[in-house]
C-alpha cells in the first residue's frame, strides 16, 4: 500500500538564526499523525524565494500533503503568498468575506482604523481555495496541483492552531484515505532511560514488526510510546491494546499514567476525584509550581493559591520558619521545607501542600550544599515527607525538574505510596 | 564571495509526530548565526535510515557544515551512530576517555551499576574524531569528507548546547573563514505589527540592500531586528549601529530596550540598578509573574515574593481584600487589583507590586465581564495603577500575555511614564 505521506514548511529568518523556537511543526506534525498521516520530514527555510521554492519542489516528490507556514503578515519580510500566486501561476484578488472580517477586527475590536497594509491581507491568488482564517487578519490558503495538496497557513500560533483543527484537518479527512495508526503512551518516573531500557528489554524484543517503541526522557521521566499501523483498524486497535497492557505490566513498578497527559494533569485529576485542595511555599522554583498546577481549565476546583517566600524574610513572616533554623541547618533544608509545607497547608486551609527550597545556579552554593540542591516536602493532614534532590542541569532546567519532582512527591502521598 | 553555509539535521520519530518540541535547532542556528555561518535550512527527519541518508546527502551538496542531533542514546530506536559508522565507512572502535567518564558518571554520580547498554555508548566509528561530551553519556563526533563537516550530536538539551558552546563553534572558527553578520535587536511594546510597519516605512524603504529589517511580534510586543553582512567588520559594525540609531529614533515612543533582551530582564536591570525591590500578588496567573520574574540569574536581588490568590478567600485573607468588594464588583475589577497591589507591597515591605486578577479562560466568563479579561496593578510607595486588557488568546497565552503586560506596566512605573 502506497501511504500518503506529509511535509512540513516552516518559513521565516528568524527560524535560521533561532531567534524564535518552532512549536508551529509539532501542533501540526500531532494534528497529522492523529488521523494517520505520517510527516516524512520538517523543513525550515528563510524569507527567500529560491529557498521556499526549491522546499516546494523537494516535498512534492514525496508527499501528497505539503503544510506551509509562516511568511503571510502585513510586512515586506512576508513573502509567501506572492511567491505562492507566482509558483502556482495565478493573480491576485480580493477575497470578500476575509477583507470584511479583517474590517471587524479592527472597528469592533481594536477599535483602530484600517490601514492600506491591513486591506491588502484579503488579496489571496485567484488560483487557491481560501481557508477563512477566523482568528485573524491573515487568511489561509489550499493550492491543489498533479494531486498535491499545498496548505499555506500564517505563522502565529493560535491562528495557525484554529485553521490546523477546523480547515486543514477536514479537507486532509475528505480527500485522502489512509492507513490506520495508533498510538498509546504512557508515563514513568523514578527509573533512567538506560535502567529502563534493559527492564524492558524482553518486551521490546518480542513486539511485532508492525508496532514500534519510543522512548521519550524528559525532566525527571521517560515517556514510553507505542506506535502502531495497519490497514484494518480493529485488528490494530486490539494488537496495538494488548502490547500495551504488556508493556503497562513491565513498568508497573515506576508508572505514573497510561495516559498521554502531564504529570500536573495526572495531579490535577487525582485532587478533582477526591474534591480535595493543595497550596504552595515556593522558594527556589519561585511561582513555577503554582503556574503548573493553575496552566490547565479547571485548576480553581483545587489549587488555593500559595506563598512565594523568595526571600527568606517572607520564610520567617509568612510560614513560620524560625529564625534559628535559617541560622543553624539554613534555608534548603529538611527542617526548613517541611515547616514551609505544614504552615502554608494550615494557613490556607487545604488538604495538602507542597513546598520547595534550593540552590538553582548558576551561584549561591557553599561547602556543604552544591549548586542544584533542593528539598522537596509535601504534607497532608496526618504527616509530612520531605526529599532532597541532587540536580546538575542549568537554572530553568533545574526550576522545572524540581517542580515535577515536587508534584509528583505530592502525587506518591496522595496514592499512600511514601 | 561564496559564503560558508550550514544545515542543521535533528533525528527522532518524535519530532515527526509532534510529542516534543525542537528546542534544540533554535539554539545551534543562534550559536551559528553570532560567527557568522547562515544556515540555509533545518531538516527534522524520524529514526530511519533511508530518510537520514536522504537529508545527509541533500545537505551536504549545498552545505559545508552539517549539524546532526538526536539518536545517539542507549535504547534500540537510536540508530545514528551505527549509521554514520557505515556512511563513512568506519568501524566501531572503544573510546577510553568517554568509557571513563561514562564509568565516573555511574559509579561517582548515579551511584549505580553500569550495564553494557551504556558501555556501548562509549563505541565510536574509527573513521571519527571524538567530541568529548563533559556533561552526558553519549559522545559528540565529527566526520570529515569532501570538505564537508558533519558534527553529530546528543539530542538531550543540555548535553547538545555544552557541546555546541565548547566543541563545535571552536572547531568551525578554526576551519572556517566566513562574511561578518552583524545584527542588533530591540523591542517595542504598546503597538501593533502592521501599526508599527506602517509608522517605520519611510526606514525601511531607505535601508541599503546588506541590511535587512525583520518584524519577530511575540506576546503584545514586537521586536525588530537588524541584520547585515559585508566582508569589513568594521565597516559593517559602522554601518549597522548606524542604521540602528536612526531605528531607535523611529520608535523611540514605543521602545523598551534596545538590546536583544526580555521584558523581565529589562525590569530586573532596573531594579538592580536602583537597589529597588519588587513582590507579586497573583490570581489568574497563578505564579508566572514570580516564575518570570525569578527565573533568571540575580533575581534574588530585586525579587522578595509573592502570594498566589488564586482562590477567592486567599485574597481576604492575605491580602485584605474586602468582601464587599468581591461581592459587588467582584474579583476582576480595579478595585480588587489596586487592592491586591498595595496590601502586597505594604506586607512583603518592598519598593513596587505587581498585581493581576483576570478571567483566563475557557470558561468563567459572566455577561458583564467577556473571557480573557484582566485587569492589572501595580503600586509604589507613591501610587497605584490599574489597566484593564481583554485578550482573546487560548489560556496559556493568556496568562503568557498578561504576566508580560503586567511587567511592562511595572516597568512604566519605575521610569516615570504612568
Amino acid at each position: 500500500m502506497n501511504l500518503i505521506q506529509a511535509t512540513i514548511i516552516t518559513i521565516g529568518d528568524e527560524l535560521l538564526i533561532g531567534q524564535v523556537i518552532d512549536t508551529n511543526s509539532a501542533f501540526i506534525a500531532q494534528a497529522l499523525f492523529k488521523i494517520g498521516i505520517p510527516v516524512n520530514s520538517r523543513i525550515a527555510v528563510g524569507d527567500n524565494k529560491k529557498d521556499i521554492i526549491n522546499a516546494l519542489d523537494t516535498a512534492s516528490q514525496k508527499s501528497k500533503i505539503i503544510i506551509l507556514t509562516g511568511g503571510l503578515g502585513p510586512t515586506a519580510d512576508d513573502i509567501t503568498k506572492p511567491l505562492l500566486n507566482e509558483y502556482f501561476g495565478g493573480k491576485m484578488v480580493v477575497h470578500q468575506p476575509s477583507l470584511d472580517h479583517i474590517t471587524y477586527i479592527f472597528e469592533t475590536i481594536h477599535k483602530r482604523p484600517m490601514i492600506e497594509r491591513n486591506r491588502k491581507q484579503a488579496e489571496v491568488p485567484d488560483v487557491c481555495e481560501v481557508l477563512f482564517n477566523e482568528k485573524g487578519t491573515a487568511p489561509g490558503m489550499l493550492f491543489k496541483k498533479e494531486g498535491v495538496y499545498y496548505f499555506s497557513l500564517p505563522g502565529v500560533p493560535h491562528e495557525m492552531r484554529w485553521l490546523t483543527e477546523n480547515q486543514v484537518i477536514p479537507v486532509i479527512q475528505k480527500s485522502f484515505t489512509t492507513n490506520f495508526i495508533a498510538h498509546k503512551t504512557l508515563l514513568t518516573a523514578g527509573i533512567g532511560e538506560s535502567f529502563l531500557a534493559e527492564h524492558i528489554a524482553h518486551f521490546e524484543k518480542a513486539l511485532p514488526a508492525n508496532i514500534k517503541l519510543a522512548y521519550l526522557p524528559n525532566i525527571g521521566m521517560v515517556r514510553l510510546r507505542l506506535t502502531g499501523s495497519g490497514q484494518d483498524e480493529k485488528v490494530l486497535a486490539k494488537e496495538v491494546n494488548a502490547q500495551f497492557e504488556a508493556l503497562k505490566e513491565a513498568v508497573k513498578e515506576y508508572l505514573v499514567t497510561d495516559a498521554d497527559e502531564t504529570m500536573e494533569i495526572v495531579v490535577a485529576n487525582l485532587l478533582k476525584q477526591r474534591k480535595q485542595t493543595v497550596s504552595t511555599a515556593e522558594s527556589c522554583t519561585g511561582g513555577y509550581i503554582g503556574h503548573l498546577l493553575s496552566k490547565n481549565a479547571g485548576s480553581s476546583q483545587f489549587y488555593t493559591g500559595g506563598i512565594i517566600s523568595y526571600d527568606n524574610r517572607i520564610k520567617t513572616e509568612f510560614l513560620d520558619v524560625p529564625t534559628e533554623i535559617l541560622l543553624t541547618v539554613g534555608a534548603v533544608s529538611k527542617e526548613a521545607v517541611e515547616q514551609m509545607a505544614l504552615a502554608v497547608r494550615k494557613k490556607m486551609n487545604t488538604d495538602y501542600a507542597i513546598s520547595v527550597s534550593g540552590i538553582m545556579g548558576p551561584s549561591g552554593q557553599t561547602d556543604e550544599k552544591p549548586l542544584g540542591m533542593v528539598w522537596v516536602g509535601v504534607a497532608s493532614k496526618e504527616k509530612v515527607v520531605s526529599k532532597v534532590f541532587y540536580l546538575r542541569f542549568d537554572r530553568l532546567r533545574n526550576i522545572e525538574v524540581t517542580a515535577n519532582q515536587a508534584i509528583n512527591l505530592l502525587r506518591l502521598l496522595i496514592i499512600n505510596k511514601i
